[in-house]
């Protein structure tokens, strides 16, 4: 009772805008995945359901060398000049060695450091993808029930984990640059598909003019915006100098309220409730499985098995036993 | 029940070594993954339980153009000329054009098309590789039944695949060539670590030597069998001229006498059975939970997370519902 007691005073504290007990429940949620049973991440995930919702979640992927980070940055720096709370989740799943990503992340957010209106975290990857999947969701849910107004999710990377990132999105900003064939590896990646919002950066460049009249031109050709549709904008920017990036803004509150005006963000939220809970029912079954290894059923099904006397489709059924018609059944309110 | 008779029939003539009864059971294996419930590859899979486990389970593995078709095809004479039936299973993940690869096979093993103590089947991949992953066993249970004394198991390609190879092998043999770097290739994808036995094919040409010698360095320093552990040969072969092959199978031969005193056949066997019946459970589960989505419930969990009254954690717990206590409740016999 005592753990419950405090992870809900945390909760408290997170909404006043402490930010101590932002990063005390950021570090319980991403300790929650290393446990079995993930204990603490639950309690915090119980204590924050009911103080979420609120924050506009945009995503920045995009390969790696496009300015990310520096994107990020100036982000931040915009929406605080307009007065609205912001949180930054670095998500960098592609380096094992996340030490050096935090430090280099709290060296870039350096001139937000002492702003009481800006939470930054880097996401630690604790030596697997798979633990991002359960810790960022309720990070993000920290940061909203924090009272944050936006909050940027960067990826640092290429691969699988823009579509994550993807998921957790209500705005996705896919950043290129121009020259080092940027556009055809996103392309590539699959990552040009899932943008709401393009930025070029670095368009200060040689070949940023052409980057740009290809992208559109790609555009052109793929989207077909129906009616009262989203039609997906470019943005040039030069982050490194903050060219650009009030029209990056713009951008990210049309696509805002367009979310909302076609009830696009509803139903994007409720696709993420519904992918978030399958994984997490999936990753229980499977870690409940894999418990019973080495115990008394699953070895004796083996066994079984091995004798003749089952085959492996009927062993299934008698693991799963009662599982076998939970999903027919449905939800026990 | 006129299907279920059917397949019955089907085994019955298979175990008698009709030829055609075990191609049609392959198929039915294949066609099951395909169909949502797998409705044919559970009935094959029942009527196949009693009659398998007595074959030696062989996976040649390792990179591209080391020979392994060729291998394998002079595999299959020396032990026919042994008299022992022989079933091959060349499994094909890598390519999406299994059509080419099935007509390849085919005029490699040209030889044996008319030997009725040699079954030969090229796997599809019904474009994904998961297909493989429920059709392979069952198909190695289908060679087993129609009385194969062993079954080799071909891979094309590297990566993933090898692994599942490996999992379905009692015996699993890394191929080697000189040249190209690819000793270094083998190590990058891991399948140093999971040979049992080593070939080093094309053994005539220049650098075999230096290869054999760089390998028995590698495993003089990795290996350190404890007594009456395995150690591990290299074969030097030319399959391309049958040079080595009768101590290739004298090694086979070997090392599954080595499985059986050792006792190391059960154990891997128990843990083969254990890591199919998980699966296809956590896929059973998967299919059920993915058939709720956009039904009541699932979607209404979500809209209570959204809403706040849930968290996503709960929200799981009471989709699995009775699932919650399979793993702990064990089978039901």
């Amino acid at each position: 009772m005592a753990r419950r007691a405090a992870v809900a005073d945390l909760v408290d504290r997170a909404r006043r805008g402490e930010h101590l007990a932002v990063a005390r429940l950021i570090s319980l949620v991403e300790d929650g995945v290393a446990t079995s049973g993930g204990g603490q991440l639950r309690e915090v995930a119980a204590a924050l359901a009911p103080y979420s919702g609120r924050a506009h979640v945009v995503g920045l992927t995009g390969p790696p060398g496009v300015g990310k980070s520096t994107s990020t940055s100036v982000l931040v720096r915009a929406l605080r000049e307009q007065g609205r709370r912001v949180g930054v989740l670095a998500v960098d799943p592609t380096s094992p060695f996340s030490g050096g990503a935090l430090l280099g992340d709290r060296v870039r957010m350096g001139e937000h450091a002492t702003d009481d209106g800006v939470f930054i975290r880097s996401m630690a990857t604790r030596g697997h993808l798979g633990g991002l999947a359960w810790a960022t969701p309720q990070a993000l849910r920290v940061l909203d029930a924090a009272g944050c107004d936006v909050v940027l999710v960067e990826t640092v990377g290429v691969g699988q984990s823009e579509v994550e990132v993807v998921s957790l999105a209500d705005t996705t900003v896919v950043l290129l640059a121009p020259g080092a064939g940027d556009g055809i590896q996103a392309a590539k990646a699959g990552i040009l598909e899932v943008a709401d919002v393009f930025v070029v950066n670095k368009a200060d460049r040689d070949g940023a003019d052409q980057a740009i009249r290809d992208l559109r031109h790609m555009l052109s050709l793929g989207d077909r915006p129906a009616e009262g549709g989203w039609t997906r904008p470019v943005v040039r920017t030069v982050a490194a100098r903050g060219e650009g990036v009030d029209d990056l803004v713009a951008a990210l509150d049309a696509h805002r309220h367009w979310l909302d005006e076609a009830g696009e963000r509803e139903r994007r939220r409720i696709a993420r409730a519904e992918s978030e809970i399958q994984a997490i029912t999936l990753e229980q079954v499977r870690s409940r499985i894999g418990d019973l290894r080495g115990v008394h059923g699953l070895r004796e099904l083996a066994r079984q098995v091995l004798a003749g006397d089952l085959d492996p489709y009927r062993a299934a059924d008698q693991l799963t036993g009662r599982a076998g018609s939970a999903g027919a059944s449905g939800p026990q309110a």
